[in-house]
C-alpha cells in the first residue's frame, strides 16, 4: 500500500537507525537522523566493540533494500568455530549444513557504510546534535548542548528512537505509568583485543572461523576484519579469583595470559598496553514494554530490546524489527496506529525470545562446559539431527539460518530439552549413544505432545 | 557504638523519609529532609491513597524511637476481615490469634503526626524544594524551581532517597553501568472512594473489620479511620470487559455499583462524583540493586523496592528497613561502608520476598478466589493450623505478626505449598479433609525435607 510521505525523525545513527532511514526513505519519507556523536565517518573506532555476525535474518532485511553485495564486500563468511583447547590440537565445528555461514563484520565498518548509503538515499543526518526531550504525544524532539542549555525544538509527523539500550526516547516513556521496564546486567565484562595481520596483509589465524578459547568462566574469542586483522574480545567476570578486578598491574595481565591463552598471547597487538587502555564493558539484557506512543513515537532495535551477545542476534533482531514494520506499512498503508500496535505485537515475544535465549547461552558458556554429561547431550543431539536432518533442527540453525520466529525456535528448544531429558535417563546411555535404540526413542518422543 | 555526628539530607518527607529523621536526630546527626511537594501538613489529602495497615514490623520500627504509644492514637486495631458476599451475609475471618491484629490507619494523618514527631526530634523540613539531580560520589544535590532553571548546591555527608517508587535519587544510581532494576505493572487500577461516619460520628460498618467485596477479578475494600468515616479503594482492571476503562460515563459508574455492590453503593458518599474526580492509579512492583553508592547514599522503602498493596506490606517493609539500619548504625559506628553494604545485603532478598508474596496475593485474589479446589485447600490448612498451632504457621501470619525475615517467610509457604499439593491428591479429599489421616499425612509429609 502506499504511504503519504510524512516527516520524520530517527535518533541514533547507529546499524538500526541508519538501515531505517534507508527503508523510509525508499517509502518516500522526509528523513532526518540526528546522533549526540560526532560522525563516524570522522572518527577513530572506539576500541569498544564485538564483532559483529550477519546471518539470514541480517541478511533478508539487507537485501529487501538491496544491500546485500553492498554488505557482503565488507564481510567475511565463517562456516565453522574454531575451538582452541589448551594442550589439545584446534578442532572445528561446522556451524550447519554446506553453504551456511555466519559473517563477521567491523561494526565501526558497517555503520560507516550504512550512513553512506543512507545519504545516498537522501537522508539528512545532524551529527553532534544531543537530544535531551521528546514530547511523546507532539512528537517534538528537543536538542542543545546540555541538558541545560537553552534548546531548539523539532516538530516531526513521527519519531523513531534507535538510540540504543541506554535510549533517551525510551528513557522519556519509562517516566510515565504502566510503563514495564527491566535492565539486568550480567556479572562478566568484555574487552577488546587485537590480533594484527601479517605482514602480508593475510589473516593470522583460519579467516572463514570463529575462533574460541573456552576458559570455563571465562573465553576468549576472535573474528576476523577484511583488512587482515582479528578483533578479540576477553570474557571475563568482574569480580572473583580471576576476574577483571583482579587484574591491575600490567604483571598480573601478563601472568594470566601466560596461564590461560599461552598460544594467542604473543599473536594480540600490544597486549598489556590495549589491556589497560580499552575500557571493559558491561553487558544488559534490557526489556521494556510498549514499544510505541499512539501513531507518534516507536522504538527499534537495541532501544526496545537489549540483549547479551552471546548468540550473536542483536544487529539481526534489530534490522529484522526494520523488515517487520516495512511489511506492517505495505499491509496498513497510512494507518500507523494499526502499524505500531501491530508492531510491538509481533516483536516483543520474539524480543523475548531472543533474550532468553541469549542469556541461556550465556549461563550454558559459564557452567556447562565443562560438564561431561552436558556434553553427551550435546552429542547425542548432534548425532541424531545429522543421521535424521528432517526430524531435529538444532536450536542454533533455527535461530542462525532460518527467519521463522525466535519464539517458535525457542519453543522447539525447550521441547528438544524435554525429550533430551529423557533420553539421559535411558540405562548405559554413555555406551549406547549412538545406538539405534536411542534413536528409535528420540523419534517416539518426537511424536508425544508435552502435556503440562 | 557511638557515632560521629553527620550532615545528612533526607530525599522524601513521607513515611519512610519522616522516620529516618527521627533515627538520625536520636543518633546526633544534623538532619535535613527535602520535599518537592508542599507540607503535607498544610494540604489537602490527594484522594488517591490506600489506607495503610501497620503490623508487627512497623510497630518494632515505632517501638524502638519510643513512638508507639502517639501512633496507636490515630490507628484503629483490625482483627478480622468481613467478607461481603452479594446475597449472603457478612461472614467474618480472624487474622490471627487473640490479640493479633493490624492497624488501620490514614496514610495522610500519620504523614502529618510523623513530621511533627521529626520536627521535635530537631530535623529540619525543607518543603516545596525541589531536587533535580544528585553528584553521588561528592554526596551533593542540586535544587530549583524547575530542570531548566538555576540550580541550588548543597553539600551533604550522606544522602538517604525516601522519595519512592519512582525516586530522583535511584533515577540517578540506575544510569549507571552494572545497576540492576525492573518495573512492572499489574493491569489493574484502584480508585479511591469514601464512605463517611453516621451524624453521630460513629462507623457506618464494623470499624474493627477490614471490609472485603470480593468480586473475582475486582474488587472493593474498606478501612475505618479515627473520623469515623471509612477510605475505600475499588481495585478493577484498567481494561477488558469490566473495568474502568468500560466506565466513562454516571449512567455506567451507577450500573457498575448497582450491579456488583448494591449493598454497599447507597453508602459511598459522592459515589459518581468521586468516581470521575479521583485518579485512577496504577500499582507497580519495583526492584533494583545496589541500594547504597559508596558511604555516601542509599536508598531506603518504596525508593528501593515498591510492591503491589496486596499484602499490606510497604511501609512495614520500609520501617524494617530503618530498624535493620539503626542496628548496623549499632553494630558499626562510622563505618558507613560497612553499614551500607551490610544493610542492603541484608535486606534485598527479604525486599525480594515481600514483592513475590505481594504480586501472588495478587494474583491469587484475581484468579483462585473462585476455585473450589483453592477453597479446599485453604480450608484444609486452617483446620490443620487450628489442631496444630506449633506445626503450622500460616504465612499470613509470619509476614504480618512476626519479625522474622520475609524470605523465611516465603521459603516455608513454599515448603507449606509443596505439601498441601500432595494431600491434595489424596482420594476422596473432598470428602477426607478434616479427617485424621489428612493430619497424619501432613505431618509426616512435614518430617521429609524438600528433595529438590
Amino acid at each position: 500500500m502506499e504511504q503519504t510521505s510524512k516527516n520524520i525523525a530517527i535518533i541514533g545513527s547507529g546499524l538500526v537507525g541508519s538501515l531505517l532511514a534507508i527503508y523510509l526513505k525508499k517509502k518516500g519519507h522526509a528523513v532526518t537522523v540526528f546522533d549526540r556523536r560526532p560522525d563516524i565517518r570522522t572518527v577513530h573506532f572506539s576500541g569498544r566493540s564485538i564483532n559483529l555476525a550477519m546471518s539470514n535474518r541480517g541478511w533478508k532485511s539487507l537485501e529487501k533494500v538491496g544491500l546485500g553485495d553492498a554488505i557482503r564486500e565488507i564481510a567475511i563468511p565463517l562456516d565453522k568455530r574454531a575451538m582452541h583447547v589448551n594442550n589439545k590440537p584446534v578442532y572445528f565445528q561446522k556451524y550447519g549444513k554446506e553453504g551456511e555461514a555466519i559473517w563477521s563484520i567491523s561494526r565501526g565498518v558497517l555503520n560507516r557504510r550504512m550512513i553512506d548509503l543512507a545519504e545516498n538515499e537522501g537522508a539528512v543526518f545532524r551529527f553532534n546534535e544531543k537530544v535531551w526531550d521528546v514530547d511523546l504525544p507532539e512528537a517534538k524532539i528537543f536538542t542543545g548542548e546540555s541538558e541545560k542549555s537553552v534548546w531548539k525544538e523539532y516538530q516531526y509527523d513521527l519519531i523513531f528512537g534507535c538510540d540504543g539500550a541506554f535510549s533517551r526516547v525510551r528513557h522519556k516513556m519509562q517516566r510515565r505509568s504502566r510503563f514495564d521496564y527491566s535492565q539486568d546486567f550480567i556479572d562478566v565484562g568484555y574487552k577488546e583485543l587485537t590480533i594484527p595481520p601479517n605482514e602480508d596483509g593475510t589473516h593470522k589465524l583460519d579467516n572463514n572461523s570463529f575462533h574460541i578459547w573456552p576458559r570455563g568462566k571465562f573465553m576468549l574469542i576472535a573474528m576476523p576484519n577484511i583488512d587482515g586483522s582479528f578483533t578479540c574480545t576477553l570474557f571475563l567476570p568482574f569480580e572473583g579469583e580471576v576476574s577483571f578486578e583482579n587484574i591491575t598491574t600490567t604483571k598480573e595481565a601478563k601472568a594470566f595470559f601466560k596461564s590461560y591463552f599461552p598460544n594467542v598471547r604473543k599473536e594480540i597487538e600490544n597486549l598489556t598496553e590495549d589491556f589497560f587502555k580499552n575500557p571493559t564493558s558491561a553487558m544488559v539484557t534490557m526489556k521494556c514494554y510498549p514499544w510505541t506512543y499512539w501513531n507518534k513515537v516507536a522504538l527499534v532495535g537495541d532501544s526496545a530490546h537489549a540483549i547479551v551477545p552471546f548468540y550473536g542476534q542483536g544487529m539481526n533482531a534489530g534490522f529484522e524489527d526494520i523488515y517487520v514494520l516495512d511489511e506492517l506499512m505495505e499491509t496498513y498503508g497510512d494507518d500507523w496506529d494499526s502499524i505500531f500496535s501491530a508492531y510491538q505485537k509481533s516483536r516483543k515475544p520474539n524480543a523475548d525470545a531472543i533474550a532468553e535465549l541469549s542469556y541461556r547461552n550465556f549461563k550454558e558458556m559459564s557452567s556447562k562446559t565443562a560438564d561431561s554429561k552436558f556434553l553427551l547431550q550435546k552429542k547425542i543431539e548432534k548425532h541424531f539431527a545429522s543421521k535424521h536432518p528432517d526430524k531435529w533442527i538444532p536450536v542454533y540453525s533455527r535461530v542462525t539460518f532460518s527467519d521463522r520466529p525466535y519464539a517458535e525456535a525457542l519453543a522447539i528448544g525447550d521441547e528438544q530439552e524435554r525429550i533430551m531429558r529423557e533420553v539421559m535417563e535411558l540405562p548405559n546411555i554413555e555406551e549406547n549413544w549412538d545406538s539405534d535404540l536411542v534413536a528409535e526413542k528420540i523419534i517416539s518422543l518426537l511424536k508425544t505432545k508435552k502435556t503440562t
